[in-house]
């Protein structure tokens, strides 16, 4: 396709430095890097697309810029919450936005097939999220082990938010019937190692995920940001992205 | 429902005796059971519904007695050929049959979500299919193992028979495109574990069972040949059972 | 060996039901059983020993009784914090004690196994231990999970206490160097499975045992019990049961 | 330490690419690297320590060379067999020779770990061991697989070709008490993963190592390399260099 030129915000961290090598290799060309304390504004507008891994506490500014310029916006960012998603919802209604917890193909079919699994099993099978990352990782659990958990509600019908177990630690009690829960594992360099665990009686089924490298988010992020450039306004998925 | 009259071929094997177990459970009668060795053809009219878990080589006897009685029959013997399998398809034309390397809720789920994934992977992911058994399973790989590459078979829309990569030892040469390869690992007193792994570049996904024991199989074996006696003539499959 | 006569304190317990059924696989007589909430103290002369699996908040009076009845005591009891070691060091004076998060043959090698790793490997290698249990079990980590974080801690030569990082959740930051993590995972029927993951860089240890039921607790609770009537006044671990 | 002058055999491998980045990042020389069908001989005597990652049939000339120069010889090529081993004793009369499967600080200290296991669990102790590579890996199985069998096989006490039972298929009959099983998985990019299982009776323990790239085992064999350059004739192993 044509070359592309990418706005990065936080392109000086770890998925930053992936991203940028994953730029140049699908032979698309960095035209502005901004730190993760940086402001992306008054560039925007020189950019095809925006690519957000930087901060929660930034998105606003970096949706805001998007929208002024008119130009779509990847957001990889973790740790968002509730506010966060409304933000989100409201700059799709200008620009194409698509926001994600991880960027591969594989996690986005687990995705697909945890909804599909939790659909056919009923409350007698217990569903939890584990993860694994590396030492650095700031926040738990990880932002593909929250969209993992999302596929999983989203299957069951009900939300993650009213069933989430996560951080257990001393007298927790006997599980909660339809209860999600999260482990989070940290420890060296690991990529990024994802687990849902059905438990029922006496057999259980274990539907997992592992990156040897971050090069594969950063790819599957540039291929997210090459998909959107196309788009209208609105909000979209790497479910849009893959066909799936 | 109804209290059933069940034949069991193969009943003083493990299986033979977990299937007692489930039958008594369930509330039902083991009405009669004959050794591996043995002959069911005189008392199958006796009974509603024929369970056999015995050899191969007395799948002929079993089928013969079952469509001469008129009586649906489950087969859960592992390490069937190509020949058994057209006598299975034979026989259903008289009679209900149904027969299934697994029947375990979880596995046939498990079935339905590798076919699903292995029809949106490309063949630049490669396939494999490990199982673990106790020490004194005598066939390899299990039936269930075979089940699962079969189901990835289907999803890429080939036959597993000209794919299959089994025993691996060595100077083997690299891997073939499109090969699904099967190891096998044996040892204690493991009632099952089976995993797909799916390795794509620099990243896998791994869609896994565990069976804690082996009234999990024995009860679905009940389960499976509950639903068979409402059924006509014909070949089913576990899907049919849970209605994947 | 001769006939020995036990007085169970939580019977009613799922582990206390295992442990009747061992008791009476090896020859001997559950003499006594009291529930979790009953008082052993009146009985405990006519038992040969003690096994305690019931609430840490019995364990002053349990220890009483067998202090005061000259009997060993073994204890399973899962929860204990320091007040209950400092007891148990206190009637080891008088009588033989055995307490453990973890009877079986394999947890207790594999105590040794971590331990021996964590004394062989530096601070950049990071200790994670992650454990899974069915879904009725109420505090976490497990006792097992603590068994083997103090094995890994005993290896490099410092108190877990000072180094437990357990249940991460929110904006936990970085990993702290030299911290043992431990995550919790909660749901089925799963007897207990417990890893403990050495994490390099670029590279990952993982040292692991599962239990495919509670019997194999139950039985090595009895042995443990079998050991301990031939042993004087002290402390004693399974290790020493095991000549480990 | 002193900046060394290498020479490198099999230079255009997988392996080759990586020791040279490794030759690099820690400061030393890489003087003469010769592809897998090349002729060191002649160079031999311009470098300070020879390593070898090429193939079985031209580990005679390979050694000859460094005896003949009077040079140590790092060999990390697989596929060995019995006579390669008999060339690796005699070559140690001559100069400094260690030969490994695996030069990562995990695997060594694994395989120091499952000796130790192996030696304290009976034959009721089923022992088996499994692997998996990317797609490309020739011979099955792994080097660093037999490494493993090899350190079970120590701990028992046994030769593991009496007891090795690799790439079952069919009609296998039942697991021969004592055997060391192994299981060979080829898929994706996977750098190496490596698991013993020892499966008992209800229970299991696994030991497992898992390398996120080839460099970790680059690195080791420079630092073997560095190692060898300071003693005297003789055969070593990883364990030698560690300390283990």
């Amino acid at each position: 396709m044509a070359q592309l030129k990418f706005g990065v915000i936080g392109h000086k961290g770890r998925m930053g430095q992936a991203l940028e090598a994953a730029i140049a290799d699908a032979g698309h060309c960095l035209c502005v890097g901004v730190d993760a304390g940086g402001d992306i504004a008054a560039h925007a507008g020189q950019c095809d697309v925006l690519v957000d891994f930087s901060a929660p506490q930034a998105l606003a500014d970096n949706l805001a810029a998007a929208v002024a310029a008119g130009r779509p916006i990847v957001v990889g960012t973790t740790g968002l919450e509730a506010a966060h998603f409304a933000m989100l919802a409201d700059a799709a209604r200008s620009v194409a936005v698509l926001q994600s917890g991880n960027f591969s193909l594989g996690v986005t079919l687990l995705a697909h097939l945890v909804q599909e699994a939790a659909a056919r099993l009923g409350n007698d099978w217990d569903i939890e999220v584990l993860e694994m990352h590396h030492r650095m990782k700031v926040d738990a659990p990880s932002g593909t082990a929250k969209l993992l958990g999302e596929a999983a509600a989203a299957g069951r019908g009900i939300a993650l938010a009213d069933h989430m177990e996560s951080g257990r630690h001393g007298m927790t009690g006997a599980r909660a019937v339809g209860a999600i829960g999260f482990a989070t594992l940290r420890g060296g360099t690991v990529a990024g190692e994802h687990s849902v665990i059905m438990a029922g009686n006496e057999e259980r089924i274990v539907l997992s995920h592992s990156a040897e490298n971050r090069m594969i988010f950063a790819r599957g992020a540039v291929r997210a940001a090459e998909w959107l450039t196309g788009q209208g306004a609105g909000r979209y998925t790497m479910q849009d992205v893959l066909g799936l």
